[in-house]
């Protein structure tokens, strides 16, 4: 039995802003277990990131040394350790991740992958580089626009396997915030979203974005006027922004072929909204996609064919 | 000594979504007391408002019923007593206060201002338009449109002392959420604003009002990249959310007569924001000009000259 034989022969780690997954993988290639996790990277303090690292994977650690390959957050500014963007354009297949050194746990063996970034206009990315290269390994001829819906939905330019350009909407977050805390929470309380609603502001924002802030309080004041069911101010809130985000990245969907990568129920609505113009969106569920561009990097680091 | 001859012959509250105040006011018409305190009406539990209230203005009570003529949203669903809007057009002189009975404390005689309402776009507003009374006895005949910057900024069409229609921006609470709580917040932590970057992020939002979802996201990615410096990152937010406000209000004042009713700081911004568009805008401060407007009520209420 070798010193690395335990339970685990390596460690993928994909560390999003609001949610982190991590597998445990045999030497025979196969998922042995995997966890996830929600919590926003914001709220871990400064110093405790190995701790938040160990809170997700310590159960799989034994007594030798672990090789984690992690992308995501884990890699950014305050985190575990900096690893500088790679400046597109860039294939991601070309990232090499980065040994960090300094841990307190001489158990892990940890690497993180380089994000992206784009100098003008200014923009940032950190995880879907690798998700990327998950999809390029199952679509490696893929030319056109992908989007990545999320906490900080990204936008990018694909042409011959390298990442053109990209851009960021924070669609996501802005939803979470206003859903949670805002003066429009009491009407959109519920877990359903009226689709007539929804398309109807996602059109509506197409028309004319800049009907975003008056869209908005009116959820608030139609719902005290005329008692708007919740599922129906969610729809509008829902729409409203992804209309607003639609309209600022149109130049990169329109007349493109667009693939959508994320969980099921965010990306059927980008797909909705994206057919309402006309538009034929691919789906690739998201889950696996982070975890297969980790695993393409881990059998290059290894010399081993996937 | 009358039954009313204790500290306060009256006392008047103004009941904002983010910071209430009230005035005592003795028979001379003079205040007496005044206080101020901040606190999201949101937090306040159903049921707990007229605790909140006494806790606001408990001091100024006596053994008798003293008059409390009140404003904002106290009045709205859920709180005290829900007081019915008033559809515009609107002339806010009309506008009677509700007794409200059942509190109780016996010692508080609240009578509670209506607010006003639109029904489309479905709008509504609660105080407002009791400071736009106390403006019009200063302005009695102020005719274009009233900017009432604040958590939720009002647009105010005003012709011949009446409420024509209005239009409500987020931007207050949006920039608050976005810059306590959201990912842009690391790089906004200050009190200063780059005026110079709040001025380009107003005109390229004016510009092309779609560009506010990247404009956003591009705050921490510059700040990432290049190491901008907080007032810059402030001000790209303020300005951001300002400019896509006057986009989505270009009707209201483009070519009207404006005046901004509002606090300092804030108000500053809106002016500052459409000098650049050319416009010159008069600015009136804005505290005392609800208790202007409810000692106007006051007045009319028991019959005597203000």
């Amino acid at each position: 039995m070798s010193a690395q034989s335990y339970f685990a022969d390596w460690i993928a780690v994909d560390w999003g802003n609001s949610c982190q997954r991590a597998w445990a993988i045999g030497e025979d290639g196969q998922i042995r277990a995997e966890v996830q996790r929600a919590s926003t990277s914001r709220d871990i303090l400064p110093g405790a990131w190995e701790a938040a690292l160990r809170g997700l994977i310590g159960d799989w650690l034994g007594i030798g040394q672990t090789p984690v390959l992690a992308c995501g957050m884990i890699g950014g500014r305050g985190a575990i350790f900096e690893v500088p963007y790679r400046s597109v354009p860039a294939n991601p297949a070309d990232l090499r991740p980065v040994p960090v050194t300094g841990l307190s746990d001489q158990r892990l063996a940890l690497s993180i992958m380089p994000g992206l970034c784009q100098c003008s206009p200014a923009d940032v990315m950190r995880g879907e580089e690798t998700q990327l290269l998950g999809f390029f390994s199952q679509q490696p001829d893929f030319d056109g626009v992908v989007c990545l819906p999320g906490t900080h939905t990204k936008w990018v330019q694909i042409s011959a396997a390298e990442v053109v350009s990209f851009q960021t909407a924070m669609t996501g977050e802005m939803f979470a915030l206003l859903a949670a805390q805002s003066c429009l929470s009491s009407w959109v309380t519920t877990d359903e979203i009226d689709l007539a609603a929804f398309d109807d502001s996602v059109a509506d924002l197409l028309a004319d974005p800049r009907r975003l802030s008056q869209r908005l309080f009116a959820i608030r004041a139609d719902a005290l006027l005329n008692g708007v069911a919740a599922p129906v101010g969610r729809g509008r809130l829902s729409g409203a922004l992804i209309g607003a985000e639609l309209a600022a990245t149109r130049s990169y969907w329109l007349g493109q072929a667009v693939a959508v990568i994320g969980g099921h129920a965010l990306s059927a609505l980008y797909l909705r909204a994206l057919a309402g113009q006309g538009m034929t969106a691919q789906y690739f569920a998201g889950d696996t996609l982070t975890l297969a561009g980790l695993a393409q990097i881990r059998a290059k680091l290894v010399g081993k064919a996937i």
